[in-house]
């Protein structure tokens, strides 16, 4: 039978590709510390399991095409309360982060248009991205200077007649890099002067590790036309199988046509999005600080360790639970199979992403990983450690 | 700013566009009789509840991207219940049916290239197929012989150099035709004979009101490498809030790329998962006969009572809720208005799906109607005897 071209040619995720080594791994009785899948181990706050418990609709009904009222209500508060303001009809509520995304793709870039991202970039960017027939123009970052992207001479090189859109996650995942307020006020004059979309991806919002509250695009002014904010209840409360995010833009235009898409798609889960109004009533600033602290401690862990082995390079990252880093090895693809299939300390192993997947620029990325810090402290540490003796074997060997 | 050709070439959803006046039809005190959606109005069985309550995962963790093997499970055991083989790798969970058919598409579909299906057809296919590039080839069926599409030569016209699949709704969304045997192993010689794939909606799969048991694509023999089954929990359980589907296919390679396209969107609601699970694991016979039997109480109930008003051409439909008339008017979207805003008895006025939006073709459905026979047998009664007083009063005007 005959395939789409996307479906011929869009590759498999990397988490998969190497699924049959750890299942070997495992099978051969060896520990794995997974620092390569961004799902937390915080605990989701147990007011979501309240709304759950409390549930009790006969009927199992379509929810708004929108979203639950009382969803969306706090949503606003929540904006209100970081500084950002907001009203209902800004919002619409979407499964998942990663659908707030492809429906604003779909409203802004024709076939054959572009939006411009850094790279590395979010592996999931690249199939919303192709699916709307535009493609991705990146951005290049490296990790010698800590992936940093945010200068004008970049943007505008990666500028041509077809871009629509520029496209961010701040605090960026996969490499944890937060741009500064002058950065974020430099951006926001690029896009006005060239006429472009602003997509940003603020999912990791509160996990910004500088003494300074966390600025969001939608504080800078002289936006309101061209900004799209992508939220999400996963990462913020440790919630990433409720699937419940948002849309967010004062482009009015922008919902309308977006609702559209929403009509088609026809709701939410109603039961999640129950719990997600549910977190956001519940979630306090103690809350938020704590999650934020752990996460810092992790980072500084995983940094300090990281920098003490010879050869790699990893500057520290400022935001996420991401950090990316560049190993002393050839392939960090080979290196990663090493690991599963011919490592291990008494008989522990880890993984990691390996950075090639992160990139769409061939050759670029080979000798990377990303590493989400998503165990704890000690996990961390052997975690850590692991890397560290399984590259002085990798390179003995 | 700039929108893409899709966001400002759709069009609104057709409730939508009909909701102001409602709003306002409201707000003057009048009630209104809901015949133009397809929320059931049947209790979700209370297994469902039953899952939400013990539902206590400490984190809310995403799902695996093809689903949950509980889920998985409870499905095969469902299909091989109504003799369809099926196995666990046959089956990607998705969010809501329309998921499934949005992947299948991608995979299946490239711009430029044509999906046959019968018109009038379920409002949203037109979403879906335009966002892959492709476009909608329609095979016109008209009220006066039930919307009978199901002929060879019906098909063959629709037939291009560039058609690479046929799409249908069995029985069908929103005329209620239901194939007969005969007719289904026809079909599947036409898309063997054009090396077409074949997508099929089952959603409705219990809703046929023959006193046969229903028949399922997958029961015919020789389709495996063909097939696409897209089916739910939203009707068959009136669990439409779960947002709970599945693509259902023996080819492997689809599965294994429309696995790529569910990794990308990461997974669907893991609550929802669970409850689902619990309503195929709860149902019974006797449960399917009851629902059956229900609506086709109903439907008998709106097809008689259609019927005998002067003038209504309503040939009766032999499954899913719904039927499509054409009445005596100019216009059904201009009725629609008239009864909102113009007409009442003792308060008391009734909504339908105007017909011109399940058609692609211009001019074709102007006076044709949806009707969802999702409201208790009085209340039926009572909504097509307002159509009945409406009609009256709009063509004496």
């Amino acid at each position: 039978m005959r395939f789409s071209q996307f479906a011929k040619t869009s590759e498999e995720s990397p988490i998969r590709k190497f699924h049959p080594y750890a299942v070997q791994a495992e099978a051969a009785g060896k520990k794995i510390y997974h620092l390569n899948i961004g799902q937390p181990d915080i605990e989701t706050p147990p007011a979501y399991l309240d709304a759950v418990h409390a549930f009790n609709h006969k009927v199992l009904e379509y929810a708004p095409s929108p979203g639950i009222p009382s969803l969306i209500s706090e949503i606003c508060r929540y904006y209100e309360g970081v500084g950002v303001s907001c009203v209902p009809d800004n919002v619409l509520i979407t499964t998942g982060g990663s659908e707030a995304l492809r429906i604003a793709l779909i409203c802004v870039l024709d076939p054959g248009e572009e939006i411009i991202t850094p790279e590395p970039y979010y592996t999931n960017y690249h199939a919303f991205v192709t699916l709307t027939g535009g493609a991705i123009r990146p951005i290049p970052a490296v990790p010698e200077d800590g992936y940093h992207y945010a200068e004008r001479e970049k943007l505008e090189a990666a500028l041509t007649p077809k871009t629509r859109a520029l496209l961010l996650t701040n605090p960026g995942n996969p490499t944890g890099t937060l741009l500064t307020r002058e950065e974020m006020e430099m951006i926001a004059d690029f896009v006005r002067e060239h006429d472009l979309w602003l997509l940003v991806d603020e999912v990791y919002r509160e996990f910004a590790y500088d003494d300074t509250p966390p600025v969001s695009f939608g504080h800078l002014d002289g936006l309101d036309d061209r900004l799209i904010l992508i939220d999400s209840v996963s990462k913020r409360f440790s919630a990433c199988g409720a699937r419940v995010g948002c849309m967010i833009s004062r482009n009015h235009d922008l919902i309308r046509h977006a609702l559209k898409v929403c009509q088609a798609r026809l709701s939410v889960g109603t039961v999640d999005q129950e719990l997600a109004a549910a977190l956001y009533r519940g979630a306090t600033p103690e809350y938020y600080a704590a999650v934020r602290d752990e996460y810092k401690r992790r980072r500084d862990t995983v940094v300090r360790k990281l920098q003490a082995i010879p050869g790699v390079v990893c500057e520290c990252p400022r935001g996420a639970f991401y950090l990316m880093a560049k190993l002393p090895v050839d392939d960090a693809e080979k290196f990663q199979i090493f690991l599963l299939d011919n490592f291990d300390d008494q008989g522990e192993t880890v993984m990691f992403a390996p950075g090639r997947s992160f990139y769409a620029t061939p050759g670029r990325g080979v000798s990377e990983i990303r590493i989400a810090y998503v165990l704890k402290q000690a996990d961390l540490e052997r975690a850590i450690d692991l890397l560290a003796l399984g590259l002085k074997a990798y390179n003995e060997r």
